[in-house]
């Protein structure tokens, strides 16, 4: 899909190369089929686009070349991994979900049949030798959220001899969030190793704040998704979003602000994606890894708008911001970690914010209904959905449940057609 | 299934009596045919039949009436729970686990289809009416361990209102260590509050000798399980730990001591339940609860001899004896928290242990191969399978992955008697 030949890097990295160009055909087919088809975009998306068009390309390339340069490249699957400290130690901090159903059958020689898309594709990726970020990385972060993810990375680390897992507590009481500083602070200690320098408070703050300015165009970009009719599609929206976690920070902040910009225009004259009261849907549940992009472009392939996601690739990865008002390196670590314990991931118990936070990003984005999406065997949003849609009678709410492969295709649209048609 | 008639008790206990008789009714054909149809059981056996027959009579009417007097009645799933703790406080525990296919579509109300069998079992039980255990049961226990349970006791707390969950760590470090020795420490009060009585350095004495002396009844039944012949079948082995879950621990120990006396006649003379040399099997992995026979029924229908259970209803529960020597209750505590980490469940990671202590145990047992149980769904047992068979090179292995229905029986059947086959 791009216009450089990278086929040398590629080859360097170990990618074995009949297997990726057809995963980038695939990959550019989907994307001018889904993205590229839509109307009335905004000019601000040619970035995005770009991006995704230099996904295995000009990023690889940039990262391989900070590497050469002695920056460390890191990747996690998890919003609980600090990435502040990441960027405290110079390093890059990459997003290793997948999103597409790659590498199944060498993912199921490790792992059951029954796990979770992404699980099978983050496995599925390394095992055929596709993913060039997971090859450019020094360090793979781990967490124990769930089930799946947690025993997967004892057989990633056999195979890439480089995770280092983080425990995530499963209860936020006192006990829970003093573990949990310790886990920020071992990984400081990962860090510094890998880096052979210590952390400074300076390079701690500079981490915040770009994590942070991150983070405020996220959330602008969110309430912009306020007005009626929407001036970006969900689409475009949870593409930026997923943009978020493997761009460098500092331009994908001001890419995404200048999109603001031009959307804030849009809003101010009245122009949107769509007319003015198509039917709104929020999205509750699993992450949307790239390029699973299904379930938003069946809802806006049938007159719906998608105007949120709470999701970890959405709301829970830039709802709250990190304190910036820290003296010291230890300070700045539990502001840190005390941020992302506002994270209202399932993988807790109770989760009891999330029902509320769901109820007023609702509101706020004005959504008619919600489709709680849950990947197929992703046990924390699956029980979960049960609490978050009797907590919120009154709201249409649609249970999904499902995976990468287009096999249900038909029948989710038929679903989720009825569904918009009855908000109408 | 009983002599006397519990239908009263049933009925203020608030069961649904059609469907319980039903019930009965199944699990005594099930007993009748898979257990007292076996050839050359020992007389010891006697007394776990009369249990079983009275699994819904004489045993509830006994926690009835110690609760009439005043004793409090504790619920768990898991061999983290510290048993040791309620005997402490005077209570009694039982193990609530469930074996059986029972309110299925109930339990689908509120939990995935894609859920555990044994999830599905407790949640269906309580929501068919059908456990006088549940509606016995004070506190109810839950743990942290793995998605499944974790999610599914916030159903069960709002369908019962007396959950308290134990958050378990998922890694073994000082700081998981800490965690749990503070979880152990608010159980304690958790249970004074409910007997309102401070827990005492005697009681605690006493639970712990009580817990451990039952241990050792089951170790002791372990090791005359070496012998060839097995002078215990697989089957009745099984039973005993299954019954250890909710007898009273007391006559428990000395009911299974008695056992074992007549088997160390038995294996003083050579008698066993097969002839010398039948092929010995190891089973590994998820836990087998009350009436979940199907896998030693198969193997020993096959001629194969199940010599152990590589389990929590099995090894897990009695490998480690807590230490009895501490002089206050603190320190109590402290022992009852380190024995039980030194459980090897595949909730952990890494839990390196667990390889190791397959091995050793295969080798004591002089098992010929190892059959790697887990239930349909149970993550942490299907994805650990891989490197417990990786690391046992050379130990013929066999995956197995079902559930509580009937449904596999067949293809189980033809692929246990080809493993035993091949192992003669
Ligand atoms: S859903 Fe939970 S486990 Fe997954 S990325 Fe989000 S916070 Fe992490
Ligand atoms: S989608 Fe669910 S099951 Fe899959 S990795 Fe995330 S939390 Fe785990
Ligand atoms: S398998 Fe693990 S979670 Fe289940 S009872 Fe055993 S220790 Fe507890
Ligand atoms: S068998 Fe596995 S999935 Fe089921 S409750 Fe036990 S650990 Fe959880």
């Amino acid at each position: 899909m791009s216009s450089n030949d990278y086929t040398p890097l590629w080859q360097e990295l170990g990618l074995d190369l009949d297997n990726h160009a057809g995963l980038l055909g695939v990959l550019s087919d989907a994307y001018r089929g889904i993205y590229l088809a839509q109307a009335n975009r905004p000019r601000g998306m040619a970035y995005f686009d770009f991006v995704i068009s230099e996904v295995h390309g000009l990023r690889i390339k940039e990262i391989y070349e900070a590497k050469r340069a002695g920056r460390k490249v890191v990747g996690g699957f998890c919003v609980y991994v600090p990435e502040e400290v990441v960027l405290a130690a110079d390093g890059i901090c990459i997003g290793l979900c997948a999103g597409a159903e790659v590498g199944t059958a060498e993912a199921e020689r490790f792992i059951p049949r029954n796990s979770c898309a992404l699980i099978k594709a983050f496995m599925g990726f390394k095992l055929a030798g596709l993913c060039p970020y997971v090859e450019l990385t020094d360090l793979i972060v781990g967490e124990t959220t769930c089930d799946g993810k947690k025993k997967a990375y004892e057989i990633f680390d056999e195979l890439t001899g480089k995770v280092h897992v983080m425990e995530l507590p499963h209860m936020k009481g006192p006990a829970g969030k003093r573990l949990w500083l310790g886990e920020v602070a071992r990984f400081r200690e990962t860090m510094e190793k890998l880096t052979g320098a210590p952390l400074t408070l300076e390079g701690l703050r500079h981490g915040v704040a770009v994590v942070n300015a991150k983070r405020r165009a996220l959330q602008r970009l969110s309430r912009l998704r306020e007005a009626d009719p929407a001036p970006l599609s969900g689409l475009d929206a949870l593409l930026v979003n997923q943009v978020s976690f493997y761009d460098d920070p500092v331009r994908f902040t001001a890419k995404t602000n200048e999109l603001c910009d031009e959307l804030e225009e849009r809003v101010a004259a009245g122009v949107g994606v769509t007319a003015k009261g198509a039917p709104r849907l929020l999205v509750s549940g699993s992450p949307m890894a790239i390029p699973n992009w299904k379930v938003h472009a069946i809802v806006e392939g049938s007159g719906g708008v998608v105007v949120g996601e709470e999701s970890c690739i959405g709301e829970r990865n830039f709802r709250d911001l990190a304190d910036e008002d820290f003296v010291t390196v230890e300070e700045g670590l539990m502001k840190i970690a005390e941020r992302s314990l506002t994270i209202d991931c399932a993988c807790f118990t109770p989760n009891d914010e999330r029902p509320g936070n769901i109820a007023a990003l609702c509101e706020r984005l004005r959504a008619d209904g919600i489709i709680h999406y849950a990947l197929q065997f992703c046990t924390p949003y699956l029980v979960e959905a049960y609490k978050v849609e009797t907590s919120l009678a009154g709201v249409p709410f649609l249970r999904i449940e499902t995976d990468y492969s287009m096999e249900d295709f038909g029948q989710l649209k038929t679903r989720l057609e009825a569904f918009i048609e009855m908000l109408r």
